[in-house]
This record gives structure tokens, sequence and C-alpha cells, in this order.
């Protein structure tokens, strides 16, 4: 169990969304009733974490076909089709979404008269999966940790990320519990913050002892020995096991090579990308520098600086030693063991 | 030349210090008349980077004999050993604070009479000297890159860390007068932000083209070959060649020899500290966890969260190419390459 709410909750018809811009300081419902306005949400990362969004743009879908039914009862799958498009579009690098996108319109053909009850239904089967997902994924993960262990963070993929619980987030809380976790490592996570505004939060929130370090602190955090794992998420993995996630990670990944470290990778199948032969052939997507010239809107550069602002970077297969699943672990990741690992499912 | 006005300066009998905890948004100097506050203000980050908190430790000196003197004419040397003392353990690292106080030192025994003019001549002849060095070492590491070079640098080690012109950007600004340089990259430096706010500012003064990134975002710049050398300067040197600077260096160091990058470290004769014989021996200071959870005033973590925030780390000599000094240059440092530039000089 984990005591923070839930970032995409589906209520009186309407979807909220806990605004992740706003975390910890603030704690702020925003409700939508537009697949328009959810793609924006999703687009300035009001919700962010790839199962998240996947998740939030399944409810998108349910809005988009409610709103459009209400107009074009005959046609509604034509009518949705530019909200589906603006869905997908929100942010191209989390496969997720594209992902739970599908995943709703499989559904679109059986549907006769209003979609709404099949649509919701299926989206909240689509956040209750990842729910359950993420406790077995904390199960599988925690298992491959010794006790005593010292895990070092990125990002956030906990509870936030998630329809809840968490992937890597889940890891450490099954871990926790069962009195494997010494000591969590969050990195903030710079520039969005995600490790200092969302991570720590929600381990505080579980009373799991969390200390945070500046990104350049954690070559030497692994020098001196303090971190048996590095545990992430991810937002999409090639047929060969190689993964996107967030900016930094592919920094980690190689220190802890180099440190002894061992990297655990959390994410359920969704976000496995068996189109994609590599990494070189995801779409990384660029955000605006003023993410990295502002903080908490505060100017903290010149205002006329260039900056590069990639939201993801790619991490190699051979520098991952366990991609963690709900349908099993796949360790020293191939694209032989990842197909082995899909053909299972 | 550099656009940047002096960090450290003495005017009117008094010392001047540029306020770098407000650059670049705001432009204050801050006037000292006691040893004391000059002591808090090295602490406090007023003035930072290691040869130029040497160069204001040596003013506060002229500042505590100037004071001193006027009440106890006869014993003005006691009466400033609680000025030294405090000046001395303003910040732990930087070799060059107490290089400085000792330098002065030496003229103790020949002063007769009012110490302040044979001080203030020293404290500004190791200001001159300082920005001389930067001039030496500016053009000794500019030899060393090719045309055409993709440079990043790490923290500031501009003029604002110097006497003027600085030590690794003295290499870069003298590089780029040459037309040596294609593209600056800053990571910003989180916690202190020097890269944004000094690093970052220097360069957009001088027209020197510079982009910034996150620090997570070094390890991809390389991967995808935008970076010829990691240029860096130090805070302390020990006899075999290891170099303490700002946090996030050593890992800079750990990525660049992966990606085949090279690193260069530029820093005056006097951080090299062969007392120490390697940098397991130096000192790290640990700061306020309060830099980590807020920036520019604005809380960005949980309030109560734990953080632990070393101000520096440790490269070792095996993974710098090449130590810049205004007596020469040291390939692939060694004890014995250490020796004989010291021994030459």
């Amino acid at each position: 169990m984990s005591n923070t709410p839930y970032a995409v909750q589906w209520q009186q018809a309407q979807l909220h969304l806990l605004d992740q811009r706003k975390l910890p300081q603030e704690k702020v419902m925003l409700v939508y009733n537009q697949a328009a306005e959810v793609a924006q949400a999703i687009k300035d990362m009001v919700v962010r974490g790839a199962p998240a969004i996947g998740i939030a743009a399944a409810y998108g879908v349910v809005l988009a076909a409610k709103n459009a039914y209400q107009i074009h009862a005959d046609n509604w799958r034509d009518a949705i089709q530019n909200d589906l498009q603006q869905l997908a579009q929100a942010r191209p690098t989390a496969v997720n979404l594209v992902w739970a996108l599908q995943r709703m319109q499989t559904h679109f053909a059986k549907i006769s008269g209003d979609p709404v009850p099949i649509l919701l239904q299926e989206a909240q089967k689509i956040q209750q999966e990842d729910i359950s997902a993420n406790y077995t994924m904390g199960q599988l993960g925690s298992n491959l940790l010794s006790n005593n262990c010292r895990v070092l963070t990125h990002c956030n993929a906990g509870a936030l990320a998630t329809g809840g619980y968490g992937t890597a987030l889940g890891v450490i809380r099954y871990a926790w519990a069962a009195g494997k976790i010494m000591q969590v490592y969050a990195d903030e996570t710079r520039p969005w913050l995600q490790g200092s505004r969302l991570t720590a939060w929600e381990l505080l929130e579980d009373n799991i002892p969390v200390t945070l370090i500046v990104e350049g602190a954690a070559a030497t955090l692994m020098r001196q020995q303090r971190v048996d794992w590095v545990i992430v998420g991810a937002d999409r993995i090639t047929a060969n096991g190689d993964v996107a996630n967030k900016i930094g990670t592919y920094s980690l990944a190689v220190l802890a090579r180099q440190h002894g470290v061992k990297m655990m990778v959390v994410a359920p199948i969704s976000t496995i990308d068996m189109q994609l032969a590599d990494g070189n052939q995801i779409i990384i997507e660029e955000r605006d520098p003023q993410e990295i010239i502002t903080v908490a809107g505060k100017t903290i550069a010149p205002q006329n600086v260039n900056a590069w602002n990639p939201a993801f970077d790619v991490t190699p297969a051979a520098l991952i030693e366990a991609i963690v699943t709900e349908k099993g672990v796949v360790m020293q990741p191939t694209i032989e063991k990842m197909q082995t690992l899909l053909s299972s499912t």
C-alpha cells in the first residue's frame, strides 16, 4: 500500500488529475471534461509518468466519446478522430500512451449505442491492471535485492507516475515492507525535480527513509560504496532491451557499471515496444529551454541563454542487470530474452 | 580580456565583493571593513572559487591588520590571530585560502610601523599574479585544443572565481579568441547553479556561444559525440594529481573516460597541495541541506526531507588527461610528474 493519492481519478463522470507541477507544496486536483484539455494536461505535465499518462489518455477517450455521442450519436467514432490524434501526440516518448489509446480503440467496433459504459469500464480496467502489475513487479523486483539494501532512484516512478503504488517505487515499497531496505537515495532530477518534489514526498508519506542528493553527487555516493542498486522506471523499452527513461538515467547506468552497482528497470509490459529494434529509433522529446532557465517561477540563468533540454535518454541493454515486468524478470536483457518474455504473455 | 567585473576589488581602503549569490539577476557590490565579515562572506559564498577566496582572504588580512594597528600599534600581530583563524576556517576544501594567508604572514616579521602599505601591496600582488597566471594557463590550455573544439565546463571557473579572466574559462576565452572553439556547453551545476548563474552569464557577456544543460544530460551529449574536452577548475590538487573540485566533476570525469572525451583541469600552482599524498586525504566540505531543498528562496522539496550535500568531490588522476598550471602542463598526471612541475618553479 501507499499513502500517495491516485494521480489519475475518475469521479462523478469527470477526470480528476492531481496537479504534479505544484507538488509537494500544494495538493490541487484539476477536473477535465474534454479530451483536448486532457491532451494539454499531459503535454504540460499536470500528469506525467509513462503508465499514468497512458491511463489519463484512456479516460480522455471516454470523455471524447461521451461528448461526441451527445452530438453525433451515429458517428461518434469519426467525430473523435481529432481528439484521439491530439491525445496520441501529447508526448512522443512514452509508448504507454499509444498503447492505451490502441487498447481503447479495439473496443470501438463492438460498441452499439452509448459508448461510455464499455469505454469507461476499459479505462478503469487499464488503471486497475496497472496497479496490480505494480504489486507484482514490486514483489519480483524485491526478490532481487539482498537484505540491508541501499538503493538510488531517479525521477519519480512512484504512485504518481502510475495507476498507483509505482514501478521503481513499487519495488522499493515492497522491499521496505519486507525489511530489506536500509536506505533510499533519491536524486533531485533536474530540470523538473521529480525526485525532490514527488519521490521524496511519496517516500516520506510512507515513512520510508529517504535522502535527497543532487545528480552530481551520485558518482561519489557509488564510489563510497553506499549504493547497491539503481532502480528506475521506463518510458519505452525496445526489442533488444534498450531503455528510454528520464534524462540522467543513462548517466547513472554508466556510473553504476563503473562502480559495481547494479541497474534495475521496472516497467509494465505495456512499456515494451517490440516494433523498435533498439534505442536509436526512439524519438526523444526535447522540451522548452525555459524548464532549465527557470525554477519554481524564478529565473536562475541569463534569460537569453541557449539551453538544450532533452526530456529522456537511452540506456543500452548492456548496462542493465534486470528488467522487471509483471510477467517476469529479464536478467541482462537481449532481444532473445525479450522475445521469450513477450511470447509467454 | 573578459567583460566580467572583478569579483574581488580593493577600493578606497575597503574590500568590495561582487555578491555572487545574486547574479546574474542583480549586480550588487558589498563592502567590507572587518576580517570577520570577510570570513563570513567566504562561508556564505558571497565570493567563491578557490583563487578568488584566497585573494579575498589576503585582503581580509589587510583589514585585520589595519583595524588592529589602530588599537594595538605595538602588538597588532597578536591581536589579529583570531581574525586569521576565522579566515582560515571559512571553508575547508580550497587550499588557496590557506596558501594566501600563509603568504601574507611571511611578511609580518619584516614589517615595522603601519603594516597596511606592505600587506596591501602583497594582497594586490597576489591578485595581479593570479590574473597573469590565468592568461598563461589560458594559452597553455588552448594549445591542447584542436580547431572546431566543443567543450563542456562545470561550475564556474571564470573571472568570478579568480582574480579575473578565469582558469577553465580562461582557457575557453583564450581558445575562443584564437578561433578554436565551436561550442561551449555549461552544465548548470546543482545545487548552487554556478553554471547557469555565473558561467552562462560570463560567456554571454563575452559573446561566446554557450548552451546550458542539466547535469543529467552530459552523458548523452558525450554519447552523441558532441564534446571533445571537459574543462574544469580545481579547489585542491594532491601530490599524485588527484583533484578536488565542485561536486559533479568526478561524475563528468568517469563519463568522459567512457566516451573518449578528454578531461582538462586548469588551476594555478597555489592549488597544488604536495602535503597530501592523494585525494582520500582531502577534507570535503558538507554544506547545509537547505541548499538542495530550496532554490532562489523557493522550497522545492518536502521541508523535512534529509539531504546529503557534499560541496566537492575527488577525481582520481587516472581520469585526467591534462593539469594546466601557469608553470606548465602535466599530461596524465603522476606523483613524479607533479614533483617535476613543482621543482621547476
